[in-house]
C-alpha cells in the first residue's frame, strides 16, 4: 500500500499563507517568506529547471519529498483561477511546465476536461469528493506515494478524514501574524515525530499519523 | 550581559494552554498533554525532588534550560490565585517548595509583600511593568540568565518589546484545537534557529532573537 503524504511549509505561528490572499499575492502578505528556504536550494532549482543554487541539507529534503510521489492532489484555490465556473484560459500558476511531472488531481465543484501540460503534468478535475480524488490518485500513482500538495483546506480534509499517513512540516522561523492556518478543523490526530532535519533556514519535522 | 530567555512547550497548532482554562484545569482542556514529555524525564523528577524516571535526550534539554537561570519572571495568571486583589492564602500552584529555587518576579497590577518559599524560591510582586521586572530580575540573577517562565502573555510582552534574546520552543506533537496561543501580538521578530534536539516525544528548537 502506498502512503498518502503531505509536505508543507508553515510559519512558527502556524500559517501556510499570510493575510489578504489575492490573485496578485496568492500566498498573502509576507507569505512568500515561507518559501525562501526552498528557493535557496539547488534541488528546488533543478526541479523547476532553473540554474543551481546553494547546496544545503534543505536540498536533500526537497529531493526526498518529491522522490517517491506518483500523483498529487490539490485544492481548487491552490490551482487558482478564482471561484465558480472555470475560466478555461487559466492553466495554473506554474506556466507551461509545472513542477509536478505527474498526474495532479484538483478538488473542485466545477467539472473541467483534463489539462495536459509539458513535462508530464496533467491536471485532472475531480468533482465527487476527496475519497474519489484519492482513489484516482492512487490508481495513477501505482506503487508510488500520493502527495497532498495543499492548500490548508485540502490537507485538513485528508487529515481529519484519517486518510493521511504522513505530515512533513517545514517550520519556517517567521511570524506571519495572520492568514491561513494549517492545523485547524483537524480533530485530535495522533502524531509521532519520526524524523527531524535542522538547517539554519528552517526546521523539517516529519510526523507519522497513527491510525 | 546576561541573556533573557524563554522556554515553553507549544502544541503543533501553536497553543501553550488548551481551551477553557480554570482553577481546576489551569492548562485548559488537554493542556496537561503538552508536558507529558517533561514528566517522563528524570531531570524533571530530580528538579522537582521526585524519583528518577526515564533518561532521554529530553532530560538533557531540561537540565540545560534550568542550568543557568538566576531569576524568573512570570505573569500573574501563571502564578494563579484568580484576578483582582490578592487572596494572600494563595502561594502559587507548586506547594511549599516550588521548582524555581531562585527569585521569581510576578507581573501584577496588585501590590503584595514578597513571599519566601522553601528551596530558595522567593516570589516578588512587581506592579510597575515589564521593564522594571526585568531590571529587578537582572539584578537578582547576577551573571546568570533571566528566564521568562510564562505564560503566553508575559512571553509575548517581552518578545514584542524586543527584550527577549532567546526563545526555546518544545514543539509537542499534539493538536489542542483551541486555547492560548503563544505567537500572537508579537509583531514580526527576526528569529534564527540555532539548535534543534529531536526526541520521539517532542521537538526542541532554540531560536535566537536577532535585534
Amino acid at each position: 500500500m502506498t502512503s498518502v503524504t503531505c509536505q508543507i511549509t508553515i510559519s512558527l505561528d502556524g500559517y501556510v499563507a499570510g493575510p489578504n490572499q489575492s490573485l496578485e499575492e496568492p500566498l498573502g502578505r509576507g507569505g512568500e517568506r515561507l518559501h525562501e528556504w526552498a528557493i535557496a536550494t539547488d534541488a528546488w532549482n533543478e526541479h523547476h529547471g532553473r540554474r543551481a543554487g546553494e547546496r544545503t541539507v534543505d536540498s536533500e529534503v526537497i529531493e526526498e519529498v518529491v522522490a517517491n510521489v506518483g500523483a498529487y492532489i490539490m485544492g481548487r484555490k491552490m490551482f487558482g483561477g478564482g471561484e465558480g465556473p472555470w475560466d478555461e484560459s487559466w492553466t495554473g500558476w506554474w506556466g507551461e511546465d509545472p513542477p509536478y511531472h505527474t498526474p495532479v488531481f484538483v478538488l473542485t465543484h466545477h467539472a473541467r476536461e483534463p489539462l495536459t501540460m509539458q513535462g508530464g503534468t496533467t491536471f485532472h478535475f475531480v468533482t465527487d469528493g476527496i475519497e474519489s480524488a484519492l482513489a484516482q490518485a492512487r490508481a495513477a500513482a501505482g506503487d508510488k506515494d500520493v502527495s497532498i500538495a495543499g492548500g490548508a483546506s485540502a490537507a485538513q480534509q485528508y487529515l481529519s478524514a484519517g486518510l493521511l499517513d504522513e505530515l512533513y512540516l517545514h517550520i519556517a522561523p517567521i511570524v506571519l501574524g495572520g492568514g491561513e492556518r494549517l492545523l485547524e478543523n483537524v480533530g485530535d490526530p495522533t502524531l509521532e515525530p519520526v524524523k527531524v532535519v535542522a538547517s539554519p533556514a528552517v526546521t523539517h519535522v516529519k510526523y507519522r499519523v497513527v491510525h
